[in-house]
């Protein structure tokens, strides 16, 4: 595929004046006009060593207002990146709504140069190009406009590029790399970048090939594609053709849900609870210890009915783990930064390093529970939310992460002897709301997403527990026991 | 001082339950109410090694509601915070309004620490004191309660607890200490300790100190020092006593300011502009490159009148350097998170790690600007904001940042001539709003402003600079070559 960039494509410097005066002034009104419809762009700069990369991203800086723009090197490695899953890095700079990020050094980068680094693996990297399409279309499909570039060079110029023996003008400033080891891997590092571009252009996230041996014909071929790209995406606003949604039959009117199965007389006496709480409680201590040790992390996610007891069950879990060792983070109603990004955005931010737990009371499920049940997301919203929960949680597991799901159930019946309790107890009653009351009339519809939840979502690395929350005591023991399991199993 | 804290007080089983039944409803109810009135709650737990400072933060994380507490730990460095000016891992940890963030590890602790492993420094430990005087001042002035705990344990008792020779019920868990190193340096560590909690025992932020020999008595007091302390708050909200505000005499009027200085006439060639930007930038480009391998950072804030041409400059700088060397941010209304936090939080948490530049269009100087003129910050508040900028600067200087400050000044008549451009140019005229016709009849309120800001702010370590502005060409000069000059001189 690279021969057709090898063509000697060149401008000279009356043709790329004449050129770039209008492209400057378009890039910029672009710009502009995408910040108004609040439009989050992304641009991937990729290519060999040598091949003017940076150059191109300090001309794009230059042609654009850098105010709206943030270019993201990755270059330096950070301890904080390193213990996290790996896309934590990326989504941490990935741009808001209505600005533009540049990725130069993506997650296109170690799988490029893998050949170079003598570190190619077949099937890890057809697993790592189904995750670079998985979050390219989970980005596309929530208004991100990704434009992905590749600058060709040949390995003549490469060469003249790292000796820096290129023609003045040509010539990029700082280049570091090793002429001699590109000189060896060139071949098989194009070859291999041939297989992953070709993997990797979707009708939603396209590459597009630049011959890049002359600057003045890179910069304004890359700049002309990113102003195409800009302007098709004003002209019809939906990238993503949505997926189409399979029809909703209901057949499940009558028919009990999977919260059947959770046993509503499950009990556990005081004296039972004491002691096997203090079984549980140091079982879990000591595994938290040992994960620290073994700098594995930890996370849970608690979801639950309205007063299933979430609180009181975190309580106990939190008064089992040295708090050196855990961060609890508590999602409500998503704040104004928070919607300016993909809805998984908060949840990754938070996610603890290496050692550490991360427990999450209320979690990314909200999308496809409280969101869908009150219309909060569409149906093609939290539809696709399975699919890309499902690929969060598989990256979290595949880092090594231990991960637990409880949902917490009570009947309806013990949910309303609960809520009344509330009410007459003085310091209880800040805890019942108006909003909980209505929830209690769509009690059916959330059976339903929880049922579709859990049959979408539960996964070999990431099963849910469905604890019977009906007894509070038998209820935190379960959660404990399961906790300590998972991390046992883990840890072995 | 700490004989007092060897007197033997201890609690039985009985005694220490009987006080823990009315501590921990009380503690959970006060934490609720702290949170309902928007109070940022600090609680520093300190101690020597052995003293059971992570069982305490335990059992308050249990007495209360771990959802409204963040515990800080501070013990696992990274090499993001490493590379950052001292105070920046404690500012990006800051509780915000309404919760309670537990520091087991703060600014205290190296500073503590420092005779055993040989550190003691006198000089440098004079200034640190100040500068935590200074930040915890400044936080209580901002609403903060602060809360510090010392627990005292003999030298005998530190040793049964490093040896893990304590009796059973008294043994803290998980304690990774040298006991010999201990031994030697306690008498050391002691008396050091007593200088600095004297020099740190202030009205705002007192210490409190605890026998901690014994478990139980150690957890009931510190238990109630922390509820006595969150009483009084409610009791009494202000807990500093608002700095007597000097005098306002107006003795400027008909005077001229410093502004006066800049010479409103200076004006640069189309062909000189040409050839100096080029020479500036090339210079620039290289200093950047060069403070990058030295690991220094580099900060540049930009403020002026409307109109002066900020964004412009800036372009001109940014359009210098490498984008993957630096970071601009700007500054706009502080959106609901920043406005839970001091002030000064977001513009922390935006310094770039060592060998990065970080540039500020708008800035910290916003509080003594446009927060002072328009009332948005009483007088008291940007009255004692000079102080507090003065102290942020000295410690981005200290960490070894150039920093670089910028007033473009433009005359009245010029901003007139620019406001009245703005309207007749199609795609400029979203850049002028009715803001901008309103601040222009504060000019002499904001001229005051300035003469103020520069006044009180201007230090060696971080002057500002006065750009001459009512030339466009000549002001992007001006900024360019102050940058690189300072650059040089740090370089050096």
């Amino acid at each position: 595929m690279f021969e057709a960039l090898e063509a000697g494509k060149h401008l000279d410097k009356t043709h790329y004046e004449a050129r770039e005066a209008a492209l400057r002034g378009e890039l910029l009104a672009h710009q502009f006009l995408l910040a108004e419809q609040n439009v989050p762009t992304l641009v991937v700069v990729a290519g060999v060593d040598g091949a003017g990369k940076g150059s191109l991203v300090h001309q794009l800086n230059t042609w654009m207002d850098p105010r709206g723009i943030e270019t993201n090197a990755l270059w330096m490695h950070s301890d904080e990146e390193e213990t996290r899953p790996y896309y934590w890095r990326y989504w941490r700079c990935l741009p808001r709504r209505g600005t533009i990020g540049i990725f130069l050094g993506s997650w296109y980068t170690h799988l490029i140069r893998a050949p170079l680094e003598g570190k190619a693996h077949p099937a890890r990297q057809a697993r790592q190009l189904a995750q670079i399409n998985d979050f390219e279309r989970m980005l596309c499909a929530d208004g991100y406009l990704i434009v992905k570039l590749w600058l060709h060079v040949s390995s003549k110029t490469q060469q003249l590029q790292l000796t820096e023996e290129a023609p003045k003008q040509q010539q990029n400033p700082r280049i570091e790399a090793d002429a001699n080891a590109w000189k060896k891997a060139y071949p098989a590092v194009l070859k291999n970048a041939q297989d992953i571009l070709l993997a990797s252009d979707t009708a939603h996230a396209p590459w597009h090939l630049v011959e890049a041996n002359d600057r003045n014909y890179r910069e304004i071929a890359s700049g002309e594609v990113l102003l195409a790209a800009m302007r098709e995406r004003l002209q019809q606003p939906g990238k993503v053709a949505p997926q189409p949604l399979p029809a909703l039959a209901d057949t499940s009117r009558g028919q009990p849900t999977v919260l059947a199965r959770v046993d509503s007389d499950a009990r556990l006496g005081k004296k039972a609870y004491r002691s096997e709480l203090q079984h549980y409680q140091q079982r879990l201590q000591d595994l938290t210890w040992k994960a620290h040790r073994k700098q594995r992390s930890f996370i849970a996610a608690f979801e639950g009915w309205d007063a299933a007891g979430k609180g009181s069950a975190i309580r106990r879990v939190t008064g089992a783990i040295d708090p050196r060792l855990y961060h609890l983070a508590q999602y409500a109603a998503p704040s104004k930064e928070e919607l300016a990004h993909h809805y998984l955005w908060r949840f990754w931010r938070t996610i603890q390093r290496d050692g550490r737990a991360t427990l999450f009371d209320r979690s990314w499920y909200g999308r496809v529970l409280v969101e869908r049940v009150e219309g909060f997301a569409d149906r093609e919203q939290w539809q696709r939310a399975y699919n890309e929960i499902n690929q969060f949680e598989a990256q979290l597991v595949e880092h090594g992460s231990v991960l637990c799901k409880f949902w917490i159930h009570i009947s309806p019946q013990e949910q309303l002897a609960r809520f009344r309790a509330r009410e007459k107890t003085a310091h209880k009653r800040y805890k019942i709301t108006d909003d909980d009351w209505r929830n209690r009339d769509k009690w059916r519809d959330y059976e339903l997403a929880v049922e579709d939840m859990v049959a979408h979502t539960s996964t070999t690395g990431a099963p849910w527990t469905l604890v019977a929350g009906n007894d509070k005591r038998y209820a935190r023991i379960q959660i404990l026991k399961t906790l300590c399991e998972a991390l046992e199993q883990a840890l072995d």
